[in-house]
């Protein structure tokens, strides 16, 4: 449980850095930086604390969130154009991020007695919303909705998790399991260049 | 009652029909589809119930939301470019559920003790803000703020059916009778190209 | 306290002003340009209130705001562009707008029992979301991302405001001394043409 929760600190921030370094490009100053970033990292989490009406709001009662968002900015500040250099590192624990995510908004979802088709779409809404939000805020197209995979991912990795639970699975092999899923779906996806097809106009 | 919710459901699957339908114009895949498909369709009426507090929120505890707006997505793909000779009567129905959707988001405002203007509000937004997430998705110019009547339409409504409430009208005769002034309201403004005056800048 | 009430009325005025004049620049109708007064006036204490859950929502259990929103319209359309001529007035109204809902944002996040962190993020809420939301349907770049001095404004403000409940100023004297000092930072910042450093891309 303790990783868990490194983890998924570990995921918000990469999170608040993702929304930063757009801010950035977007030609933002440090406080529009900031803003971005804190949404990024919160908006998944947000949405579904408010649907599944889970209060206190998780950033709003845990201040290790704020915590970690806010040291994202002096670090990505810092770091600057070097983080170009970690691309790939980045990759990994974004992927580990939308892991994480999904998998404690599932949780989350099914201790508040909802069925797995609804735990799914929370598990997701927690993964994919602070993205959405942050493409809305600097006026670009969700990359959501452009990069399937990413969400393809979320939710292939959403059934593997439930099936684990289901199957009586110890919950820690059940995180590394979905997690792994996770990373070689969008790891292959992107090697392969694999998309769904389009829908039809 | 029967009737009022095969109607709502009609009503859910029309709107997530133009969900998925504008997600195919703007060259999405079937993924991203079906997402703005689900947005369109239940968002009006989540923003509802959160403002009202009214949990669970009602596609999380009714699964024939969901799957009535899963089923759009392959009837859509299938139907395909046929559903433009169709026009009149996906709009038939689009104005059947803008109309269930105002008043079924009034009833519940006013069983939770709200007064008629608040109520109101809480119809126009089960009926429009589902339609206004989609628009800002595909980052298009929300519709709602170029076509008016759309809006208008839904505000008559919201007057006619309170009224009929107020008037003690049966409700059956309320639905059909509030439906029909949505629906000509509708027609006529678009036979005759009928518009609210511009606000001054 | 009754002051303080109808500085937030003005303030609720001024906000919806905002919102309908960009409306209007951007060719709506008057029932367009209502709703994005509307939003612009209640967005960010709706979202505040929804984070608190604190319901029922202030403006759907007070109608002076629906009310206040509603006289918005005429009086804008009537005053036309005139009020160019009263920028300045404008600008005072919102500024104090702004410092009024950062502060009853705060109270009422600390009254909740949170730390002054989350009490000053839920005051800064209050006062920025109407704006970005208003921008984002209006499909502007959200201004306060460009004009980060409006923000900064705030943050400075909520410091002051928990400085001074922290050691025990008198309530109204500390209302005034925190809207001076947001007034200040505006004033200065726009003469000065005063702005924080740029992330770096």
């Amino acid at each position: 449980m303790d990783l868990i929760y490194i983890l998924d600190l570990t995921g918000t921030f990469v999170f608040a850095i993702s929304g930063i370094r757009m801010a950035a490009r977007n030609d933002m100053d440090i406080f529009g930086a900031s803003v971005i970033g804190f949404v990024t990292a919160i908006g998944g989490g947000t949405v579904r604390d408010l649907l599944l009406d889970n209060h206190p709001i998780t950033w709003m009662s845990d201040m290790s969130y704020p915590i970690v968002i806010l040291a994202a900015l002096p670090f990505t500040y810092l770091a600057g154009k070097k983080l170009d250099n970690f691309t790939n590192t980045l990759f990994i624990f974004d992927t580990i991020g939308i892991a994480l995510f999904t998998m404690t908004g599932m949780e989350k979802a099914l201790s508040f007695g909802f069925n797995p088709f609804i735990a799914g779409t929370m598990g997701m809404i927690s993964a994919v919303v602070g993205g959405v939000i942050r493409d809305i805020l600097c006026r670009e197209i969700p990359l959501i909705f452009r990069k399937e995979i990413y969400a393809t991912a979320c939710l292939t990795g959403a059934v593997v998790f439930y099936l684990g639970i289901y199957s009586g699975l110890p919950e820690n092999l059940n995180y590394l399991l979905t997690t792994a899923v996770i990373i070689i779906i969008r790891t292959v996806a992107i090697r392969k260049n694999l998309s769904l097809p389009k829908m039809k106009a």
